[in-house]
């Protein structure tokens, strides 16, 4: 794995946890961690349970017994480590947004159709689709329950940086992140409701918003927190935040559906609120992360006077993913989700089969981000999403 | 009262009800209804409580005994008898929006302005605004409780002709109601966020989309409820559906905000979700007509580990007119906010003060409406909103 | 009318509406009000609507011209009016709970008697039964729907005396009031509980509580809120509670069932928190009526992996009581649950049927206060309720 | 460790996880596992992640190189196991509730402080009390924030045995379980709103009920599911369910506060919904385990019109427990609250204080147990809670 920040110690729990859980061919080895400075990767693989640390990532590549590469990176490094990581025949993993340009993403996509006709495997990790409330959602519109999907809405609210104070940490500039809330988070709702509904998202009208333009340079950040220099804020050094602080837009899918999408780091008291509600002509179905055991039902072809939102706990055994963990009632966390990503990333290896979403379904979104982009630079113009020639992923 | 359809019962419940909860200085008599059809408007005259009914609104204006007239008819008479009642020196409650035509409501703002000198009094019918969570909602705003608004989401959601065989009712047809869900709900959501926040729309981009083009043509209706002709599908006569079904925009408020709209008729299960969020640098508020009893309310300046938002059921004595009706916890409905809006009609005509939201408030509404229908029609390209010179109401 | 605080308000707020609303045979008419000071009868008759007032309760018995006398007054007087009326041929409503003591019960259940075999009717005041959703459980309940309810759980919890400095009113009072939030609120859990289940509470075992001995003597009062003398409160003159604060207890229902029971008026931040849930063998029912509107179905017999408790938004034309209110979406508040008991009474005097609960009903409700009452006064102990001889109302 | 079932599977997850994400200055190693089937219990090493296995537990108290002991078997084995491990000088974590008598607790007590004296620690597993929610809902009692406690009310329902067919599994049998959702379930609120309260139960009113008195004997289980012999149930061998299913009572606390319990494993819904809800004269707390990562708080001191419950989102870095998981809005789950036992575990151990709750804590809830116990064998009648000398654990 390269990485051990806040990726890194969610997907070194879902590492550590997957064989104790499933039942699965082959078992995960935490093998050895990457990262920059060797005082705090040291430490990290101590703490996060990995047999050995390096500084440089290609050692991860060059090693013969190491058989998986998680790239756990900012985006500027995705592609270069995932190719060379493909190229070595190892299978790859890579934290989302797939890249910081459509460039690099497709670069990575060829790179990934090479290695598959090696046997090689890559994936994305959206882990969200892994939520079982997600994946439950998925497959009821998949079986026609909700009918024809007609309306998404969805958005993804955090406040972190409400702060002005708050400093330039590397997820607010543009070089090292690509986009703000857009890519961190915008994303997640792009493939979530792709993968949901099915659908693609064929156009869009956006605009983006930078609330707090310059903000204190950061002295040190730990996961999602950071801390600034100086005792008070008139002596701090600054510099420019050179990403959104919200995106919004409204889509049309091509499935006939229309959309709408908002990404933000300033929606005071929303923590981690990915919502989506999807409404079609027989039913709707809605989510909320900060209630991600549970998912709401309407189905409209119930009896009249009993329709309404059943909220399903999804705890039960014939959910998705949850035989293997606890008796019904008994919650599941924001971890686990990679813990099920895990799971069917070790299981499309061992039974030679591709992952999903694969490189090519996370170009597709990176496509969607590219649309946001140019018609948030050009006034709001409609702009239709580049395609692709991936289908959605199933 | 002109019209005694779905406004007109309401409208009617509050007149007979409003002195018999508030001390005003005035009293409503329910003296004349008009229809157009004499044996329906006999029977809702008995019905609902008035005195005495006519088949020609001009007797409303001629009348002398006659002091005020509130209009409940499509939107498109509101002009022709909303501008004769004002010369003629009655007050005048139209129901919203104000016209179809923004030329229509100019006429009716220069005709409310003409009456204004001889202290005749005009208001717009957007009841919602007193909805007492409403109401408080926009005493936190004003009083700098959530700081600086960055975020505004709003949502009217509604599923009432989901189903194809759903009749064309006057409210689908564009001469009649000016626009689809954009005009009946939409303009709700717009001036409630603007009355809220303080800030208006200053820009937009739109969709609209009608899901369903051709429908039978209706029997009869009454309220929302109608029925078709014919015994089944096939025989049906129909015609074609000339106004939205639902209409999206995304727009740019002038206070710096970013915003969110979206009006539907088609959102499976959403019955009258009427739900706004705002988010400020300090707090943020939110809202939900199908739970109109609660406010939710962020309050980012209380203790770190206590912040989170707070349900007020608001229901006590000391919140937004409150203090007339039931002890703590007895809940008000629907019907209360046209009671609400009588009440501080009355209080208007007897202080001889001018009440909101005016007729240059509702223009500048139209004005939205007709930048949200220029948007979609170009392609949702980013349109300015015509300026209006009314300020917002306090 | 005998009474014009609280109840007597919301009482003519259903009489002036009903009419309007739904299609009757009858129609009433506001008659006269009686209350025992002249002053402010007076002006609770003309605010209130009502054409005379009286000082005298019995002029409501020997006007010819009335045919319907309602009783809302405090329990000690009931007995006495309501059984003057009857022998007077006037159909009686009257308020819950029935009496003050089983004896006074008893002699009104006998008057209902005597009177309905001359077609005079009589109903006690449980307006709950009438909330559209407590309507609707009882009727799922009828249907089998839950299977057999093994369970049932019950508070009505309010906070409006949490404050020891709130005065001493009446119904703090043992003569006037007989009992504290066990009769006031308790009761309504009680009669609410048998009419869904369609069970009996057959024993119990119960404790009271009175937290505050000691109150302010009141300076004057209106509906639930009071005020008290003097400015500080070391000057106020003192009296003692003599009625419960607080009411717990487990209980037997005579079809198997197990129950608990609690009614507090010290209950911080619960203003009205009636709520009821019934567990069947096949699936469960759960109201809170600070969510009046809405209603919680679980189907046992769903899909397993869809499981989960449907929100019902009781606003649908097909739910009881509702096709005469707004469209579905359109919330109604507390008042409603009178109209539609006025609604009935009306019915059930026109059509020469008995209402129900009638007054042995009620009288049911008053045996089981009573074993509450001598099962908390004996420690605890295990106190089955005297019979009656009535059904439980269908 | 011994047992592997349920309890085995998330304390293994515990122990693995504990030093991966605290700080501490001892490390677990998860050594031996004992099991009576010895390939079943190969299995479960094998994919829980121990190191060795064994049939005999002894061997866990002979082994040197074992510092402690966790028993997870059913309560008949408890104290056997516990204070053999004790007297062998291991620190011992015993799942609750302490033993299936109160003989066999305070036989485990009296072992404990014997091995206390040479510095050996035991602690009860009572783990909801390290759910965040519910440590704080301690914290902010403690800290006076709801004031003086006046109510209680907790609820433990369960619906996994509602069908009949569900075969009759160790949990229902009294020689195995000690007792049904009493001791299971019950004992869990029993200790968590003494807990929170810093009040302990003085003396209960109680009722039992066995619903389905007669089950199918079973073929297998796992977890809290099983499976039974036999194509059809007339064909099944059965046996006599000989614990209660549901257990409800109402008690005094010796604070002052009344209080009523209930739990029940045929709340048909209710998956795992441990329920807590505390008023005091200053606020209240509310908590569902449903949700685990919120918790409800009113206070009853903010101002007047901004009152309501809060609904705390439990996942903030200075949140008890939370610092060293997730960023903000990022959830946990069940499980966690093991990691957070084994943690504070750990620590005490390290530290050389005693972890709470104690055996003595655990012997306390047992008399409780025993106080419910009695009172429902005899007919609900009073029943005092035996003293213990052991204080309420901080």
């Amino acid at each position: 794995m390269v990485g051990y920040a806040f990726m890194g110690a969610a997907h070194s729990q879902a590492w550590r946890t997957v064989n104790r859980v499933y039942d699965l061919p082959v078992r995960a080895r935490t093998a050895l961690i990457c990262g920059r400075d060797p005082g705090q990767v040291a430490t990290a693989a101590d703490r996060l349970g990995w047999a050995g640390y390096t500084t440089d990532w290609r050692d991860l590549v060059t090693r013969d017994d190491i058989d998986v590469v998680d790239v756990c990176t900012p985006g500027d490094s995705h592609a270069e480590i995932a190719i060379a990581a493909l190229e070595a025949g190892k299978h790859v993993l890579c934290e989302k947004p797939l890249a910081n340009t459509v460039d690099e993403a497709r670069a990575m996509v060829a790179a990934a159709d090479r290695a598959r006709a090696a046997g090689i495997r890559s994936m994305c990790g959206y882990n969200y689709r892994r939520v079982p409330a997600v994946t439950m959602m998925r497959q009821l519109v998949a079986a026609g329950r909700i009918g024809t999907v007609r309306h998404v809405r969805a958005v993804y609210l955090q406040d972190w940086i409400v702060d002005p104070q708050f400093p330039l940490v590397w997820r607010l500039q543009k070089d090292r992140a690509g986009s703000g809330a857009l890519g961190d988070i915008g994303a997640h709702i792009i493939d979530l409701t792709q993968f949901v509904t099915g659908q693609r998202i064929a156009g869009v009208s956006a605009l983006t918003e930078t609330f707090v333009k310059e903000r204190p340079l950061p002295a040190g950040s730990s996961g999602l927190a950071a801390t600034v220099d100086g005792d008070s804020p008139e002596g701090r050094a600054t510099g420019p935040v050179t990403v959104d602080d919200a995106a919004l837009f409204i889509a049309r899918l091509d499935g006939g559906a229309v959309a709408s999408y908002e990404a933000s780091r300033f929606a005071t008291g929303r923590k981690n609120a990915l919502r989506v509600e999807v409404n079609g002509s027989l039913g709707s179905l809605a989510f909320d992360l900060e209630r991600l055991n549970e998912l709401e039902f309407y189905d409209g072809t119930a009896a009249g006077t009993e329709q309404g939102f059943t909220r399903i706990l999804m705890t039960e055994p014939d959910h998705p993913y949850l035989s293997a963990w606890w008796p019904p009632g008994h919650l599941i966390g924001y971890e686990h989700s990679f813990t099920h990503q895990m799971r069917d990333f070790l299981e499309a290896i061992a039974t030679e089969t591709d992952p999903t979403p694969s490189f090519a379904d996370a170009l597709q979104v990176q496509l969607v981000l590219d649309a946001v982009q140019r018609s948030a630079g050009a006034g709001s113009s409609w702009t239709d999403v580049e395609p692709s020639l991936a289908p959605v992923a199933a």
